[in-house]
């Protein structure tokens, strides 16, 4: 790709979506309107774990107005499991809130009614709510081939972990909680399925439309080209919408009611879709008395309700993230996903980081505070080079560790002012090696009129993918943004994309769509070669017109000339795969923040007065659009790092499924001083030396908080949320030299 | 492209939509729902030619169920024209049937009932209603414009026709009629409409769907990409739904009504908007003795109607048609378009060449019989030979007509069966400039499991042109049929293609369907070449497989090769321009015939008994839909000779507008023997040689029938259709030696 000037690139354009979204005209899943679309209502299991023995959907069925009453008993002609669950109850249910049966009806209270006369006997089992109990010796098995309720394992391992304890001067060994939380998005899961002849349309909150394309294709039997996935705008999703929810059931549903149907979530079912894993992690780490990091042994469980979910994929990450951006030559990391009857976890934000480098960053501070080293040298001198490896068959630090830090010292005055007498002032170094799948398909089609239509399959959730990727290929082509049109994922029409999420879009779709407008420039090049007479190479794109001298031919007229007439279209297209890195992660995600607290110790109620995150973004495409994502993530860990946490009872029933009695932030907790500062050292894989960002931001607030809280009072807390009764709790403790 | 061997091209496969169309699966746009869809109908002019005084539509408005009510009033704000035409009456009616008001409401009844409640005042005008009408001196004016009412005039000239008048040996010059005559798809015109915020959404039975978005857009003042045309299959076309038919009066109706709008003419509405130009053709030819054609002067009038509409396109052509695919150095033709006080004319299979043909072609045998030779010699002494021009400014003849003719000769047994005592055989050969436009684009999109999705912008109107470009793809990729999908057009996914029409789509969409897979076939080769370490050249595709000796590598590992895991897509396109034959017309489409009749000299009823018609179409792709094309377009043919007519009364109405009174053809009126021979010698620039079809078919057979009807009972008919009073007629007149 050329070098060249670019216009649109770096600077904060208006966003593409701005006006669809500020006059309300943007359409969401819950706003469209199927012909013939029927309401679904979802009855939800009210045991932790049972055994169904009988259910009766005859009065149901006779309600007026009831058009299908779905059950396990309609789909016994389908392959009904996906990440581990089936689309609706089979025999057993093992959580609360577990779909048992679902009633499509011509309106929603009919719907809602419908419920309410089908009759479920259960025969009660057992119960492990939480991880405690589900890995408590004998605990009754929530999956009959999962001993011990351990659903998956990953274990790391490098140099020999006994060797480097042996080796070490000191050892520090600790073990941190992290609550159950919830991404609460907006827009709660919604979708309508449609099933006739041309095969099985969906449309959806989805951010993986593709992958649940090929889900529910697997799970009808049918080939994945018959499946459509239309996605509008979501109202937010932070991996709450990753990989496929609740549409198999939708689909079910409409196959059997033969008409549309739609479900939309209440925001207390979403909470039982989906959650952060809540964890306990076990860390052990060795060094030498220079504060050289030697060996690292971490046990990590964290809890993926009653069924698999994202839960491998979690502890799959879990066990590297918790090892840092730290040269250690000798690891020994496990995580285990559990089977607990809660309500499914999955993707969120970072996943398996803010858990798990809530441990070892606040690990590091303590290992700082006893060599009586300044924290941030403690870090420079164990980080990982640029290109070194943190472990084998990982794709060496593709970031400069150092000169980020450096700038987080900087830019929060650290030397000054987390010396000051009473500054409650603690930093946290995250890295997370990405978990971006490097596949991504774009295309762009020029118009008779020389204006473009990009597609791609990126679902824009509030994120400005759409913003982006224009951006990317304005600049390619040399074409006002105005002239480029982007619109949502449809699989029928948008080229393949592997998901939205982990960070991925700008890297790998936006690499798509450069390389796609790429294709384009070249074609458009031919022609104006041609028209000219001179070589490709002596050709400037200017503001939508090729030029060479004195000679100009604009887009349309280049058009023109190729077709010989009015009409026509140009395509280019782009693909993206595992060769723009080699090996993975196509990139690692840099988030460091420090915070600063104030702390009332009558209440114990903790205030971040000034928090500073640093992004290392390689390249800030849309720099306002980077800064909002940094900040949103830092409020989304001031969250779970404050006051969020999904509390269950014993039986298993969540008690705090809404805004009222979850508590997320709000603007009266954004920190008076709010600062983001991004790192462009143009050294990331994507456009423009571009790198995914939008989740680091997240995972420093934990350690930061804590790391604060420690220097500041001298108060080690390991367990999250910092509710003001456990804060007020460590402040007493320590007062009373516990 | 690489010449290799061809699974499916020459095959008559069974057709990739069939199941659909024979389980009645397959949508057409009457069979659409669209969620809030009014029913809308079309208020008409009862006056040929009228000034509309005042409308008033309180009533109609008043009536419950009735949304909105459209009038001239309602689009002040438009650039109503189109075609000539405003998209409703302005002020003036043209024409008995001419759309006045719209009304749209909650269903069918109650907008059919509002109709009768719109008052409008007339003042009428004077008339012109058919040819002789119009161009009457000091007839009235239908456009003010329009001088003696002449919409267009279309003049071809090349030598010096008076000096080749001088120059002949014997001068021939006749007059020839031919009836208004109407298509009669089995679906009438069919739109829906819908105008929000996203933009303008049109379901259609339109050929043109890029023509129809380009004509919305301006009329609506809106940027093209934001009109989407989604086209469902078509219930036959025949040229009746090509260009803009009466879209824009639905997306008005459904802009005012603030809800989709469905309009489903009736057939006695579709009647009145469109039919094939009444023609009157004077024919002046001169020839030496020896029967070589040395100047010919034509003067055509064919009426178009109270607007425009195709007519000038239709004028260009038969200006040129009328010259038979014949050497003359002397010419000069002038066709004229002429206002009338009658429902619009435009498309219809072979524009401008039934009407000229039939004439060029009978005079052809009036000539042979005049100098007493037999009228296949005298037509292959005169042919064009490949590569010669017909005219300036026209690609040279393609096809080998002496071969050709030669072969009708052969099928037809023309010398010993013309010869037999009271035989009535007559022969013709039509040729046609074909009017396709080169501007076709395709995209073809291998699935991550090997499969094909194929997106071109074709119609599907039973002429079966999803199957043909499936097997074109299928033997480029040597993929099986089945893994081939291909759907309709919709102008937000499809690519540009200029029309279904002028027999285009296999050699134009065809070439660029071949150019799509064949750049995807590179990709492919590239993966493989790169699988295998050999060169691309060295490896072939079978059955969805690259094999290179014992190594073999299928389209599904080859994707997961390329992007490192299931998904990703391979993206492959095709576009074609003008540079396919660099001169128009792209291709002659060439059709010959000849009929054997029976005459019931009491009643005058004419029956073909035999028919033979050669097609030249350089390959077949799909032999029996060849075959199926040709005919068709000869049982089309027969209509207009036989008995079609539409019939105006002078008042300016339509007296036979329906299926009892307007005779078509049945299957009583298929000839007893119906042999169709395709000539193969793969010189047309399309796909593997192939040439545009299935209008050549049409023309021969009047001029045919008129000359088997010369030879066999001396009488010559120059008027169509050949009702039994008029053969009676010609047969008395014929005793009675006038």
């Amino acid at each position: 790709m050329t070098k060249k000037q670019l216009k649109f690139v770096g600077q904060s354009v208006p966003r593409v979506d701005g006006i669809e979204k500020v006059t309300g005209k943007a359409k969401f899943t819950g706003d469209l309107l199927i012909p013939g679309m029927l309401h679904g209502k979802i009855l939800r299991s009210p045991y932790p774990h049972a055994r169904i023995i009988h259910i009766d959907i005859s009065q149901a069925e006779a309600l007026p107005g009831v058009v299908a009453v779905l059950t396990a008993a309609d789909i016994s002609d389908l392959d009904p499991y996906y990440n581990g669950r089936p689309l609706i109850a089979i025999q057993k249910v093992r959580y609360v809130g577990e779909p048992v049966a679902a009633v499509a009806a011509i309106d929603e209270l009919t719907a809602h009614e419908a419920l309410s006369l089908i009759k479920v006997d259960y025969e009660e089992l057992p119960a492990a709510v939480g991880l405690a109990a589900a890995l408590k010796k004998g605990a009754r098995l929530i999956h009959e081939n999962a001993a011990n309720n351990i659903c998956s394992h990953e274990h790391v391992e490098k140099g020999n972990v006994e060797q480097g304890f042996v080796e070490s001067d000191e050892i520090f060994e600790d073990s941190f909680t992290f609550p159950m939380v919830y991404h609460y998005a907006l827009e709660p899961h919604s979708a309508i399925a449609q099933v006739n002849d041309e095969g099985i349309t969906v449309w959806s909150s989805a951010q993986h439309p593709f992958q649940v394309r090929g889900d529910i294709a697997k799970i009808f039997r049918v080939h994945p080209t018959k499946v459509r996935m239309i996605i509008s705008f979501l109202g937010g999703g932070f991996g709450s919408k990753s990989y496929t929810k609740f549409e198999p059931l939708v689909v079910a549903l409409a196959r059997k009611a033969g008409s549309p149907v739609r479900i939309c979530n209440s925001v207390t079912e979403s909470m039982l879709t989906v959650r952060r894993h809540a964890a306990k992690v076990r860390l052990k780490t060795g060094i030498k008395s220079d504060g050289t990091l030697i060996a690292r042994e971490a046990e990590i469980y964290i809890d993926t309700g009653g069924y698999a979910d994202n839960g491998p994929q979690v502890a799959i990450r879990a066990a590297t993230r918790v090892l840092g951006p730290y040269r250690i030559p000798h690891i020994c990391s496990d995580a285990y996903a559990v089977y607990t009857n809660v309500g499914g976890a999955g993707s969120f934000r970072a996943i398996g980081a803010p858990q798990t480098i809530f441990a070892s960053e606040s690990q590091m501070d303590m290992i700082a505070a006893k060599l009586g080293m300044d924290p941030a040298e403690l870090r420079r001198k164990n980080f990982l080079k640029k290109g070194e490896e943190l472990r084998p068959k990982l794709r060496g630090m593709d970031a400069n560790l150092a000169s980020d830090l450096k700038k987080l010292v900087s830019a929060s005055e650290w030397k000054k002012r987390s010396k000051k007498k009473g500054a409650a002032m603690g930093l946290a170094c995250g890295a997370t090696n990405a978990g971006a799948t490097p596949i991504s398909v774009a295309m762009v089609r020029l118009q008779p009129d020389g204006s473009l239509v990009a597609f791609a399959g990126s679902t824009e959730m509030g994120q400005g993918v759409r913003t982006v990727l224009s951006q990317i290929i304005a600049d390619e082509l040399s074409l006002p943004l105005e002239a480029i049109q982007i619109g949502g994922a449809d699989t029928q029409v948008t080229p393949y994309d592997a998901s939205t999420g982990s960070s991925r879009s700008t890297t790998l779709m936006g690499t798509a769509v450069l390389r796609a407008a790429h294709d384009l420039r070249s074609q458009l090049l031919k022609i104006g070669a041609e028209a000219f007479r001179v070589k490709p190479s002596q050709i400037q794109l200017v503001d939508g017109a090729m030029i060479c001298g004195e000679m100009r031919l604009n887009f349309r007229e280049a058009m023109e000339r190729r077709f010989g007439g009015s009409g026509g279209e140009l395509i280019g297209h782009g693909d993206v795969g595992p060769e723009i890195t080699g090996t993975l992660p196509v990139f690692w995600e840099i988030g460091m923040g420090s915070a600063e607290l104030d702390v009332d110790q009558e209440t114990g109620e903790v205030r971040i007065k000034r928090y500073v995150s640093v992004a290392d973004v390689g390249k800030a495409i849309h720099p306002e659009g980077c800064v909002g994502q940094e900040e949103g993530a830092a409020m989304m860990g001031i969250g779970h790092t404050m006051f969020e946490q999904m509390v269950y009872e014993e039986g298993g029933e969540l008690l705090n499924p809404n805004l009222i009695d979850y508590r997320v932030p709000t603007f009266s907790h954004v920190p008076s001083e709010f600062h983001t500062v991004l790192v462009e050292n143009e050294d990331g894989p994507g456009p423009h030396g571009a790198r995914g960002m939008g989740e680091g931001g997240l995972v420093s607030v934990a350690p930061a908080v804590t790391n604060a809280l420690a220097r500041g009072f001298g108060i080690r807390i390991k367990d999250l949320p910092l509710t003001p009764e456990r804060v007020w709790r460590a402040l007493k403790d320590k007062e009373k030299g516990k």
